[in-house]
């Protein structure tokens, strides 16, 4: 045998063994149901796509770092960073897609960054966008999904906010900052969160320098510009009381009405579904300062995770097609970071903690009784039990109830010719187990005191079975 | 505005528009599921793995060709080409993984190769793989699965195929031919199937002419080791013909009879199971030549769309981690290939064909009623039929109700101040509208006419909807 390989994956990457993929599979599938429910429709796109269509032409300036890919031809490849260029792609290269297209994409994207705590080259982002669309109705929409997905994966306190680039651009005219500065201005404001309004004004003027002695380098706007960006920023309590403030702060100029009214429709259609303020906020310290946004942003924070910042955010844009078609279209949507969310849920324990798919382990003890293994097996099956027959190489019982043990599976049959010749089956409940064995104690000594084990006819196979699996959940959930 | 970039995919890759994908995830969700209920474990690994990790140090040869891909270290990666090599990797990585360890995972894999009609650089496969297993129920459940899997996609007539490795080495001795030429032999047998028992034995001889003209070289076998080969390749009938009559050309070696006794008890659990010869046949000129199994092997074909080959294949192999740990270890699975059923199921008209996942569109023709369309679309929602409220740009209800029409969703809701006044909806069956105004005909026509409208009180919206929804659906499947 030649030199072995050391197995090993490259920086940043990581694998989800079974019990992370169940939770991120149920993660996900629930999320999937509430946009199959609002009549998102799927779409997928390949992982390699054209340099010049992720990048542009142009020298777009995507901040983060595209995995290179060589093919045959030797053409200029990557790996998407992101699921909204794939998508502006489609939407420009299939001319026919009616509109609006309202798509979901849940898929994985590459960032050749940094990687760091959490932070990996390669996540799961599950996008909802509609293309074609002008009406606030399609942002109440997509605000309203943000907070039912939340509420359907019981992430606990929750709260989704928005705000609108049309209110920050009225913001720079209020305080006379140059829209040129804009960009670097609503960078700031996304930090308020986590600095602090203190910082945030030391960042708009002089700069400062933090704990590590790091110099922040301020925007050096005078004292009366952050003035004013401070009075926005102190508006404050429910969506109907923000509104009310900024029509005051913004009696000028004229057409700031007309905005603020769009900000309120959605608020009012939001209020009249159900969705009130503990579910959705007006925050005007949301910017979203990276991407180029034109009308309303949004963004989802856990109230007890808010380490994670946003696990969701989006907000309103037109510049989708500009790269392909030189061309505007309103458009809409947001984006989940699914494994910054399912991260987020694991630390709350809140996430599925399933370790195995089967609620039932039939053991192998004698080798002359396969065919009854096998028979047991596929009656539990077939009666839509999910059901593992250990087919391991061990032969003892204690091995193979070890094994039921690790994966966590509720239930072990045991059938020995004692069993068959008595026409039954001895039913293990591997929870009960556990707990008399103080999780990790003497395993022979529960095995020989046999806890939590019962005898059902096996002519009675699978009601039983199910009898006890609706125990067994009742007692976890209680 | 700069330059435009051609919205454009690299060659060999594609989209997966909505109706796709609607397609694909049905298809999924249904493996997914019967894999589950037989106890398998999702596993997701990265896409990017070291391109030693892929191809080995020793230079295995993989005949397909990788995508390089650089990272920021400038490390060798490469996309995966497969999901066996990944397992592999994950097997030898972590020793604590609990065995048996029955995993599957569906996932993308990327071959640079030269593309062509159905054959794609980037495509899905389903694996399933049950590592650290001796038993032959191990096997027995992988061919069970397979044709569970068949069942459950309505696939139509398909035969899952078995043989194995054994009988093959004992054909070798049988007929004088060396091990040494293993390989190239089981290479010509896997042709039968396409070019039929007497080019088989043209190219085991001394090769032949074929249609175009090419010359295929003959692997110089004598007459008499053909011929033997032949006695071999004649073997036909149900699986227990089969073993009778490889038990009589096997008389010897004395190892032959304890080989075929395993061939012999996967049968007959799968018989005792109630796979019968219908469903799972023993066919000796499987020989899965490409990869190195050990024992079984397995692959299953649609009857009704030859043309597209084995769908899935597997068998059993040991030299899983001899790459990474230098030792062996027993396993056995199968990968189907998910796009190719996907495109073998569309041929047949047997894949799910919907185009959306709403069931109702609500029309918005009057923007004074927005609160009542919102209202209408939430309570679907709440109801849990998947519902789209119509947030496009056209105002007109004639494009409204096509855009219902390409999407194919089945109900549309028309609300303007009328129905409001009595307290009423309107609901427009789709398929009536098409079925009458001819598929693509006279729009205007068949929307003044009002085909196959209802008038539903506002108050039994759920109810009413749901019952429209069944009608729709037995009308469709009749």
């Amino acid at each position: 045998m030649s030199e072995t390989v050391e197995p090993r994956l490259g920086r940043g990457l990581r694998d989800l063994l079974p019990h992370q993929m169940l939770a991120k599979q149920s993660m996900v599938d629930t999320i999937r149901h509430v946009y199959e429910l609002y009549g998102f429709v799927p779409l997928t796109t390949p992982a390699i796509e054209y340099l010049d269509v992720l990048s542009g032409s142009a020298g777009y300036e995507w901040p983060y770092g595209i995995f290179r890919v060589t093919n045959p031809e030797n053409e200029a490849l990557g790996l998407r960073f992101d699921l909204t260029v794939p998508l502006a792609r489609v939407v420009a290269q299939y001319p026919d897609l009616p509109r609006p297209f309202r798509r979901y994409q849940v898929s994985p994207v590459w960032r050749a960054d940094k990687p760091g705590v959490g932070r990996y080259r390669e996540f799961t982002q599950f996008d909802f966008d509609s293309v074609g669309v002008e009406s606030e109705i399609a942002d109440t929409e997509i605000l309203a999904a943000m907070a039912d997905t939340l509420d359907a994966l019981r992430v606990g306190r929750y709260l989704v906010r928005f705000s609108s680039r049309a209110m920050l651009n009225l913001l720079l005219d209020f305080a006379s900052v140059g829209h040129d500065r804009a960009a670097d201005v609503f960078r700031v404001l996304d930090k308020l969160d986590k600095v602090g309004i203190e910082k945030v004004r030391l960042e708009l003027m002089d700069g400062y320098r933090d704990e590590s002695g790091d110099v922040i380098r301020g925007l050096e706007l005078k004292h009366e510009q952050v003035a004013q960006i401070g009075r926005f920023l102190a508006i404050g309590g429910n969506r109907r009381d923000v509104i009310l403030q900024l029509r005051d702060l913004f009696k000028n100029p004229r057409h700031a009405a007309s905005q603020i009214d769009i900000v309120e429709r959605i608020s009012e259609h939001l209020y009249a579904l159900g969705y009130g303020d503990d579910k959705v906020a007006l925050d005007l310290s949301i910017a979203r300062g990276l991407i180029h946004y034109t009308g309303p942003v949004f963004e989802a924070t856990l109230l007890d995770a808010p380490e994670f910042g946003a696990v969701c955010g989006g907000g309103r844009y037109d510049d989708l097609l500009l790269r392909f078609l030189g061309e505007t279209i309103p458009a809409v949507g947001a984006s989940i970071g699914v494994d910054r969310l399912l991260a987020a849920l694991t630390l709350l324990g809140r996430k599925d903690t399933r370790k195995a798919t089967a609620r039932v382990l039939v053991t192998s003890m004698d080798p002359a009784l396969a065919s009854d293994y096998l028979d047991v097996t596929w009656e539990l099956r077939r009666g839509g039990i999910p059901t593992e027959l250990y087919v391991g190489m061990a032969k003892g019982l204690g091995k193979q109830l070890k094994y039921a043990d690790q994966y966590e599976i509720p239930l072990a049959i045991l059938y020995g010719s004692d069993e068959k010749q008595q026409s039954v089956i001895t039913v293990k409940d591997m929870a009960v187990g556990r707990a008399s064995s103080g999780q990790l104690g003497d395993r022979t000594a529960w095995i020989t005191q046999r806890p939590g084990q019962r005898t059902i006819p096996r002519a009675d196979l699978i009601s039983g079975i199910r009898a006890m699996l609706v125990e067994v959940d009742s007692w976890r959930e209680s």
